[in-house]
């Protein structure tokens, strides 16, 4: 059966199914959806319940959209949702999208937009046409989420076209009478970092995130023939937004890709933001560049974003479920269920199964998973974590005694992640007393990455969303925090008074970080205390080694040898991780238990070690797979 | 550098090293060889030390021919020929290729025309120009030999073409900065049929077999992106002409592949044989019939022949080397060296380590081995068989009972192997008196297959090898044998006295056996007797496993049952494969014992057994890997 044949009797059965007053003017495949146009979005809307039914019967992602015949003039239609909606949500903005005939209504307290049971959205649709999107308003300006928010509405004539093209490619008919799944480890494996997983059937190809590998210029392997033509890979799935994971997302790009990005909307946007901080780096240490903002942009133009738990049909024979991985904002758990029930394979992601200040723990409550590959960053035999406490106790020991001597704390971190975890335990330190109230200064990417924190409140969770909620309780306005813009006030901090400083990158290869230990380094009575990773290569790590002289390449400067006289530490209890314990009663408590088990993300002892303890525990099928090899699962 | 680069300093070099006087017209790669032009092939031919020295010092095969204007004129040439050897060469044909300069002698005793280390032949090239090749008259007329040579005769000129392609993309410059070295399995993991193997490095792509599944629709997985396409794949090398090696290696050139096969002359025409047969045995039964002659004649003319211990560079990357195997005539392990130095793999094919009738044991004194892709046909814990004298024994009483009673003895048999050793030992006991004197009967491609061996004894061992230079004790023209060659003749040996009958297909998956078998099973009094395994889903493998009753789809008509009446034995001791005992034994007496070795070619717990023991006798890294399946080694 042709895409067309499909996608008629998709029509018949809908017409077949709605109120005969109610005309269907068209129906397309855009992106994994079926989109109903309709001269009747006012009907539609009537009756919240059709469309629900719709999609139930199809196994599909159902979306109506008026025809644009029926659209108010876009004047008209602002100053009646203005009408409608009580002035209490703070409507900041509204933007008319006549390509898809939707209006973006940003407003301070959505649901006064949405109504009961979306009681409100639908008296407007029945009054001007539009369909509404309701975005919040974030409570801290973030540059990157507007400017991603304005490129995909300026780019909506195209992202329409790029819709149609993937909705037709998913639903193209399948041709290979085999059955097999096989995942072939393009990067990530037995090591941290370029993390890279091609998931393959006979009728497609799927690759799970492609990222860099901090302090090394390895790549994922992408010009294997596995991964040709990179053009023909049927969609692109990104785990998370941080670089060892989509960094070179922009490449595929390069290489001919034009397919679809599957992730949720903050990976988007966090990921554009580190992207193109990346770029910026490297263009000002004079490293390779592999790509530029333009790739970023594409990248960008083709994500389509998905939310926890809604199925998706990504190819003819795969359907993805993004579930919530407790890692960082946006982090996701990527479930694939090949075939009609034939098997289903999980890839984690960096996940943290423990609950943390920001995140509720990851989900493993999956309904069948026959093969999982998860990360096993802590895997190894040592990798017990302390206690989140017994770490906090020791950062508030840190701050206390480097300041009162008259030092500096400098925390590398992570613009995502590390960086907000820190900051609430700071926070809440020296709100409460225990920690002395000094200023904490934060350079590189981090505030942008906190105010994307606060447009996503959904995806964090109940407490500190309560508090964002409430502009007087939110941990992240505090007064004790201070961003660092120039280099002046840089140079100000690093001579100034004793304070905290965190800064990015989070394992020193490059960013911020780099001027504030080279000029605080050789003093014993400032601190350098590591709240995260540090992968091998990196000088996070050789300085987490004990170094004593290292040697840094400083911008347009030669090489220069710095001393490292302050004091270290290095603080496990705020990993975004689980640890080996978290692990393995991940596998433990799951309902549905895999029959196999892939260890990667991790260095190759813990991999190895993790594969082998999972073994003997569960006497499950378990591996710890090298990069460029291929395992078959059916 | 380019390969003209490469090729222009290849030619400085030689005319630096070589006499003044010689001329050097030209210098060409040729396929795998450097092929040098000269005016002056007699100068060449005087000093035999020149060429050997030329490979020594350039690492590479060399080869000198004639340019065409030194040529004398074929008649005259020929009348040089025959004045300059002695009669008792017997010569019986000499060809002459003007596109090589190569004039090809066919004699009863080619040392006669090759003289004291070559000496005649130097004479003759100091005559006439010509270089020469001598081949040996075969004792017993093979129609398929015949037409191979005379076909890649006519094909001269486009050989050359295919050569000169093909040496050039061998000599292509290295461009990948990567260094691995991978298989991927596309079929015969865990299972008996269809063995091909993918070797890949970041430059070069090798196949190596490509063959069919007996009792079953099965293909190499031909069809997944690391096979892709075809057309660029460097080489293919076969390991031996068995169908379920070789039998799909013409498909190649259906999907475009246009490059070299490697192996030995005997699995070349053999594979020709068998491929044929193939085809003729499917359009019979009416079978789905993948490929044509056309396909067979293509794979035949782009075959480059290689000498066992013959090293070949065979991609920018890779040196093949091929070792006796001791399974079949031209059987051969292929040996991969690759890089300078990097890695070492070899794929064992079938072998077997013990010593039979016809040939020595296999080799395993490889200089240096890092990975064995080994067989494990009889892998399995119970896979010891019993000796060759006690199989020899059982056979003996089996004629010998069945025929005293008046009944027949069947015998299926692989047209190549199995055929020949039975034969050589009935022709034997026979001889000696132990065994009845009844008929032997030969159906099927035995016959012809067993004038292949005599084509080239140089193949066989010793003792067999002198028995067939002499006429009167040549045991395969023994008056014993019988040639089935029509249909009246098979049903008269039917209806006949008693009588041994030797046919093919081994398994009973076809060709007359099947006629055999349908008549004589229903009568107590015959015998059938197995001697070779039995892949899972053959006909062959039903009846060792004791059905009473089969069916039989024959030829035209519809199927039929057939009960099974007669007496079924097996006799294990023929085996061209190596018992689990000699698989141990052959690793152990390995000088360079391998790190890693791989188990493939047998039922899945026999690979999987086999692995293990060899983990735990010799603590080396072992797998069974699966179908689909890459493994990575550097
Ligand atoms: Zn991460
Ligand atoms: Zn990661
Ligand atoms: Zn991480
Ligand atoms: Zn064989
Ligand atoms: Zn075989």
């Amino acid at each position: 059966m042709s895409v067309q044949q499909t996608l008629n009797e998709i029509r018949d059965r809908i017409i077949e199914e709605v109120p005969k007053e109610i005309t269907i003017s068209n129906v397309e495949f855009e992106g994994p959806e079926v989109v109903i146009y309709t001269e009747d979005p006012r009907k539609f809307a009537k009756d919240g319940d059709i469309v629900r039914e719709l999609a139930k019967k199809l196994r599909k992602r159902v979306t109506v959209r008026p025809n644009v015949k029926v659209l108010s003039d876009p004047e008209k239609a602002r100053n009646k949702i203005k009408e409608i909606v009580p002035d209490d949500a703070g409507i900041s903005n509204i933007y008319f999208d006549s390509e898809f005939g939707e209006a973006t209504v940003e407003a301070e307290k959505p649901g006064l937009v949405i109504g009961k049971y979306g009681s409100t959205l639908r008296e407007i649709t029945e009054n001007i046409g539009w369909t509404l999107k309701v975005i919040r308003k974030p409570p801290i300006e973030t540059p990157i989420v507007q400017s991603v928010r304005q490129y995909i509405r300026a780019q909506s004539e195209e992202r329409k076209e790029i819709l149609k093209r993937v909705g037709r490619k998913i639903h193209r008919e399948p041709t290979s009478e085999e059955e097999w799944v096989r995942t072939t480890h393009l990067g990530g494996s037995r090591e941290v970092g370029r993390s890279s997983i091609l998931l393959t059937t006979p009728e497609s190809r799927v690759l799970v995130d492609c990222g860099i590998k901090p302090g090394s210029n390895q790549t994922p392997y992408l010009h294997i023939p596995e991964a040709y033509p990179i053009s023909d890979i049927d969609a692109v799935v990104i785990t998370h937004a941080h670089l060892d994971h989509s960094g070179l997302i922009p490449l595929l790009y390069k290489y001919g890709y034009e397919g679809p990005i599957y992730c949720t909307a903050p990976t988007r946007d966090l990921m554009a933001l580190l992207q193109l901080d990346y770029i910026d780096i490297a263009a000002r240490e004079s490293d390779r560049i592999p790509y530029n903002s333009k790739m970023v942009r594409e990248a960008t133009k083709h994500a389509i974003l998905l939310e926890y738990g809604e199925v998706t049909d990504i190819a003819p024979d795969i359907r993805l479920t993004l579930h919530n991985a407790g890692h960082i904002l946006g982090s996701s758990m990527a479930h694939f269920h090949i075939g009609e029930g034939l098997y289903n394979v999980t890839v984690t992601g960096d996940f943290n199964s423990g609950k943390s200040r920001l995140f509720d723990s990851a989900s493993n409550n999956f309904p069948r998973v026959e093969a999982l590959i998860m990360e096993s960053t802590y895997g190894g035999a040592q990798d017990n974590q302390p206690s989140r406490r017994r770490g906090e106790d020791k950062l508030v020991d840190i701050v206390n005694k480097t300041t009162r001597r008259g030092g500096k704390v400098i925390i590398p971190a992570f613009a995502v992640g590390r960086s907000q975890e820190t900051m609430l335990v700071i926070e809440e330190h020296m709100r409460n007393g225990k920690m002395d109230k000094v200023p904490v200064y934060l350079d590189g990417m981090i505030w942008e990455a906190t105010a994307i924190h606060t447009t996503y409140p959904e995806y964090l969770n109940e407490k500190i969303k309560n508090r964002i909620f409430h502009k007087e309780k939110n941990p992240f306005l505090s007064d004790i925090f201070h961003r660092v813009d120039s280099n002046n006030m840089r140079e100000e901090v690093i001579k100034g008074e004793p304070c905290v400083i965190l800064s990015t990158s989070g394992m020193l290869n490059g960013g911020p970080i780099i001027q504030y230990f080279k000029q605080l380094a050789p003093d014993p009575e400032n601190n350098l205390t590591f709240v995260g990773y540090q992968a091998e290569g990196t000088l996070g790590r050789r300085i987490q080694k004990g170094w004593d002289e290292v040697p840094l390449s400083g911008g347009n400067e030669r090489t220069e040898s710095v001393k490292v006289r302050l004091e270290i530490d290095s603080i496990e209890g705020f990993s975004g991780h689980s640890d080996r314990q978290q692990l393995i009663e991940f596998i433990r408590s799951m309902k549905s238990k895999p029959e196999k088990v892939l260890t990667v993300h991790g260095d190759e002892e813990k991999c190895i070690d993790l594969a082998s303890t999972l073994y003997k525990k569960f006497h499950m099928d378990t591996l710890a797979p090298k990069n460029l090899e291929t395992t078959r699962y059916i």
